[in-house]
């Protein structure tokens, strides 16, 4: 199965390569990159040097002849390939925020007008399995409601009140440098940003609203000084008190089938290049404190991404993500 | 003035010799150390050649000489020291745990008898400066403690439920090496601990009830991997929204006359080293984000220590600390 | 084909557990560690949860009933299990230092008698392939040697003194905590340890000499504030100035069918996680500069190992190991 | 006095200010940043509040009347300010590169013509002291050359090769965020750069030189994930072989009377945020290795500097720069 990354300069165009070298179905014969066209993929990956002889081209849509396509763009930047590819008859994932949320609010939150808006199924896999098998066109989640939400989920009725608190590697800030970036300022250090406004929140609010639940969902995220890995403390406010036993029966129910969830003790290490999410859960009076961990770059976009195509394309779930993480 | 430091081996100890060497009033003139007495002090503290000619002696408190002492030891080590030293007239600062709480609370919480029990002041300085000031005894907060109260006191009465999400660095978990200090289990990782059991949330919540709030109180730590510094984040949930500059105003009241508390953008690099506590606040609907930075070293022990003994003593209260962070 | 893991609770044996996962002719069926017999192996590697069902067990050798073992055991361990395996058809290879000298040099480095002494390959595969093809026993290298070793081999014949400068990332001190590797005296720090004096100084000058070399080698270690990876500088003089495309000729035709060393700029994360070896040259006056970096724990140690296996056991060399790094 | 630093708003002007805030004689009265002229000082040093109310200016050189001046700008900025302001009397100490070589070696090195020239000191204190002594005008070193040069000096006339082999902390690039400091480029990674071609050879080469050395000295810097320091190792061939003991005699005695060379294990935290210059040495067959220890910031830039302006003024050498460093 021939597929294509339109926008594969970046950190999660480099992970769709490594991840998907093990794919047993798919084969990468085009990524896009406007301004690296012309060089090869090695120039700017060059751990995969060995791996693909690909050269960077231009992002000319009416010509890619494939079967599947992740779009590992800037947010706006989607909705301009979004609707030919789907008409091609081309499965599309898409790394960037323009399908997550409806029209309206996406237009609120980013401030932009959507200029080619069509609804799509929301691919976290674990509660949106149904959704996106077969389906034509994914948009693949946010890093922070990925972790947030998975963590959030089984108690989502049972809670009036969500507080997110999140920590994430650099590498969620994209590989284009910026003083936020620049090493002196993050290592050694760690700071809170956007205390009360990351855009990311709208999604998590829409997962939980999904849920039918009425919990306020509140979100900080903080940037830490290690390169990948989102770690989300979900500080849950119950509704009526709950025992520990209790609330690890509801979480081992709700993920018993989950492949890429592990109720084991969180760590970033511990996850670290897989596709898996691993939380646990404590209770402490009225409130009960889940923390989940995950790969930003895997979990968080690219394995979640292949996680989806799999679905998408009927292939077994775990295909080509089977792979433990790197520790340490 | 003459100073001896009980416990002198560890960061805390180190910090005290750091710090008090500029200080113009008090020189060091006993260091104890069990374990490495007769060795110089340098020998454990190679940053401090040039600074000390002192050698490390055993905790033989009858001959302890001096005006002032610092008790840098471990809970349950400082009681068997305090009752006698107050008793010869010397002025005691204490940065183990064993008389911030009123008795029966610091039994449960540690789980061990006090057996020379008698009330002290809680050295949070900006809380409870004059019940510090001329005290023979003071009680030195936690690093924890320090940075969360100062984040929350100006709110305190306000809010029905207070979560403190802290970020702390490994020097918080003292000078010796164990499995959760072992360098590839932290560096480019991150992890909650202690997730609701942290045995700090008792003076939390002491704080907090001593300015007569009903507000819940809610404490999850976590490791970073770096040296120093703790960042909390304070998710406030308040009984009335309240406007942003409501909020500003409400805490440039509380701390305008507060020489180490600054309103300023946290970050831990920004504290480094220092005896400031930075912090901002953020609100959002009913909830207010607040977060707050310290040097746990300094703020979070040692400066706070000083800023102690300078009440204690009658001198001004920056005496010594005054000194800007080190950054980057 | 069924593989044993002597010594499996360390950083080498999660490695071969990680490794050995996508190889499609081994089979794990045995993990012994004295310390966590009869827990299971997902205690110790967390992040191999669901990857492996194995419980440690005790390293009873008489009843090990496999066609390969990795002894990932420390020096001295080793040698008392070579021999009885070897004899009863095991293939072995030891990633100990037991059998990577001859019995006299070993003796004197590790200052500890050698008590069952065989001569065996020593598994730098790119330079002793043809021993190692089909033996029944292989010394895996020190990681230090490796990176050290491919940086400096093609030049060995025309240097008369080579200085290798090298710098490893933490997990090289193994998964035991100790001051050395107490995260406030390694984060944020760079420290010179056994500066003229660390063992693996007398493989490389084994290997420089196998060469018929006359060349002088020292070898200084460092310690880096990272988890994973060697990067070694190898300042190199040479008998008579080279010009630059002279030496890049020499290198590419030294290393033109290896699979797992690469011509390019080397970094850490370029390799992270792979079994390659990135190395580059730069020739200025009569020294040229040589910087190689290698992931300590595959190249420099589980990943040879299994490339070893693959040659002892007729497989195609790269089979399981043809993965690219994980960056960043 | 008066002091005023051109181009303050990079790392060595944050420190300038620190490190003066404790200086008994010298009070900063002018800080200029074409950049950010008109904004507080304070908007980029936050670290720095509450210990300066001055705004940045522009550097408007007639109308700066001050006693001393730091020019802590780009190369070829400083040429510029020079000559005008010492003919007003200012005694300047200059940070950039611009008067560190000879005209001709400047202006080979760094490809540019010097368009204001005249001989100056070069201020590592401790080889060129009495140059320096009321001197109006010094060159202050680069950060590499001081911990290079003093880890060599004192065996400089018994060497014929000195390998200088630096690792240098990420504040060294500067403050101006690129794709070299971006943070996942950096953290958990590590690469040599300039291998051959390091712009501050050139001054290593000439302070041998001064020493009437024949050795031949080449340097390689490393980029290493630390905010601060350099470690420099230094590998050097002796013309004849030397005792240990007569090597640490040789060193001992060469450096004791200088306040800021310490004779001990180097680290980079044992040296952060102070002006010392730890070292230390071991002989191994005809190899001696030195490794020294600096701040890159202090020692290597803006202690420095400050030691220079004392012997300039005439103060004593250690004043304002006393204090130990911060550990860990």
């Amino acid at each position: 199965m021939k597929v294509a990354i339109i926008g594969a300069s970046g950190y999660t165009g480099g992970e769709l390569f490594r991840l998907l070298h093990v794919h047993p179905r798919a084969e990468i014969v085009c990524a896009t990159s406007r301004q690296l066209a012309g060089k090869p993929v090695t120039s700017r990956h060059p751990h995969l040097t060995g791996f693909t002889d690909l050269t960077f081209t231009n992002p000319e849509i009416s010509s890619i002849d494939v079967d599947v396509a992740f779009l590992a763009v800037p947010h706006t930047a989607a909705m301009a390939y979004a609707p030919s590819m789907v008409e091609q008859g081309i499965k599309v994932v898409d790394l960037s925020a323009d399908y997550r949320l409806p029209k309206d609010v996406f237009e609120k939150v980013y401030g932009v007008p959507h200029t080619a808006y069509f609804p799509a199924p929301y691919g976290l896999c674990e509660l949106h399995r149904e959704q996106c098998k077969n389906a034509s066109f994914v948009a693949n989640p946010g890093c922070f409601p990925t972790g947030a939400t998975l963590a959030a989920a089984p108690l989502a009725e049972r809670a009036h009140t969500i507080i997110y608190d999140s920590k994430s590697g650099v590498s969620g800030m994209g590989d284009n440098a910026s003083e936020g970036s620049h090493y002196p300022n993050v290592g050694d250090n760690f700071i809170a940003y956007k205390w009360t406004s990351h855009r990311h929140l709208a999604e998590m609010r829409q997962e939980i609203g999904f849920l039918k639940s009425g919990a306020k969902a509140y979100f900080t995220p903080h940037l830490l000084p290690v390169n990948r890995g989102i770690l989300t403390t979900a500080h849950i406010l119950l509704n009526e008190p709950m025992e520990q036993r209790e609330v690890e029966r509801l979480y081992h129910d709700y993920y018993k089938d989950e492949p890429f969830v592990r109720y084991q003790r969180p760590s970033l290490n511990s996850v670290r290049g897989s596709n898996f999410c691993d939380l646990m859960v404590e209770v402490s009076e009225e409130r009960v404190v889940v923390v989940s961990a995950i790969d930003n770059l895997v979990k968080g976009a690219s394995g979640q991404a292949i996680q989806n195509m799999n679905l998408m394309c009927g292939f077994s779930e775990t295909e080509g993500l089977w792979s433990p993480a790197i520790l340490p």
